[in-house]
């Protein structure tokens, strides 16, 4: 890696309002106490939540821009605005600072959205993306002690709250969240 | 056409406890009404919507085999059982009954999970399922409201109640629906 984590530090806090650095902070600590928990490597798990919204406050056209251009996901781009900067983000990290691990790559790319056959990493990030100490919607709570217990069950209600919330507003449910959910609870009842 | 439309209501209300008939003709009635209103034939409503169930009372493993046997739809096995039903009602209101108008073995083959760019009547008939008379779930009246202004209003509303069930219910939900649902908010939107 090119650069040191310092200077990632530096880097990442200065593409995002200061209330967001404050929210990569938490998902890092969170991100960090899960990979303890579950048997990841901390350093992974920092490093993923250290970038994961690198891309988060960039203009939306700039991100579209980068998916365009460089031919990464196009079908995403139907969908919530939400959903890009995880997706820049991942190409960002590599080709702007050097990130080769391609597990800690996926769990920046896929830290919204989730995926079928999630890694332990991409669930620890998307997980501590909703439950690190700033946040507060209707059902954290109940999906901090839930991570306690099972990444997986905790996830499937994270995401179950997503869904529900895409619901409420009328907007789009991205396919790959709900095959992500159903493809948890496959491995949950295994 | 091989049956009378006597011989069908005989041979299909014979296929399914009373209560289901009951619920059969609900379906018939509500297909016919909404056909009027939005402009569809009211003859091939009345048609889909009596043959939509004819086989929601098969054994499961009847159903599974009909669909492995003759290579329907093999993912609809991975999911929810009572998606079985219409793949296996749409073979059989052909294989049997002799239906070869495409649109209405359509609307009875995807009356449950819907599907991207529904016809006509393929909205009627699903939406005819969730409004017939003898339905009382929570929210079933706003949808009966709904369907006066609107068949895509009324059925993104019906969809949604399914998969806010299927989450309440830890139910894997089927990918379909959610891009059945997520085109019919396009179509609106458009």
């Amino acid at each position: 890696m090119d650069f040191t984590r310092e200077e990632l530090m530096t880097a990442v806090s200065g593409q995002m309002p200061e209330r967001r650095w404050g929210h990569t902070l938490g998902v890092m600590e969170s991100a960090v106490a899960l990979a303890h928990r579950y048997g990841e490597e901390p350093e992974r798990a920092d490093l993923a939540a250290l970038l994961h919204d690198v891309a988060k406050y960039w203009p939306i056209d700039q991100q579209e821009s980068v998916i365009r251009d460089n031919q990464l996901n196009m079908e995403l781009l139907d969908y919530d605005r939400q959903l890009l900067h995880a997706e820049v983000g991942a190409f960002v990290a590599k080709e702007r600072y050097g990130i080769e691990d391609s597990g800690v790559l996926d769990a920046i790319r896929y830290h919204t959205s989730g995926r079928i056959g999630m890694t332990k990493l991409d669930k620890i990030i998307c997980l501590a993306d909703y439950i690190e100490p700033g946040r507060d919607f209707p059902g954290v709570e109940r999906i901090r002690e839930l991570a306690k217990q099972s990444l997986e069950e905790a996830l499937v209600a994270a995401l179950d709250s997503t869904i529900s919330f895409l619901i409420e507003k009328r907007k789009r449910i991205f396919p790959m969240t709900v095959l992500a959910r159903n493809d948890l609870i496959r491995q949950i009842s295994r």
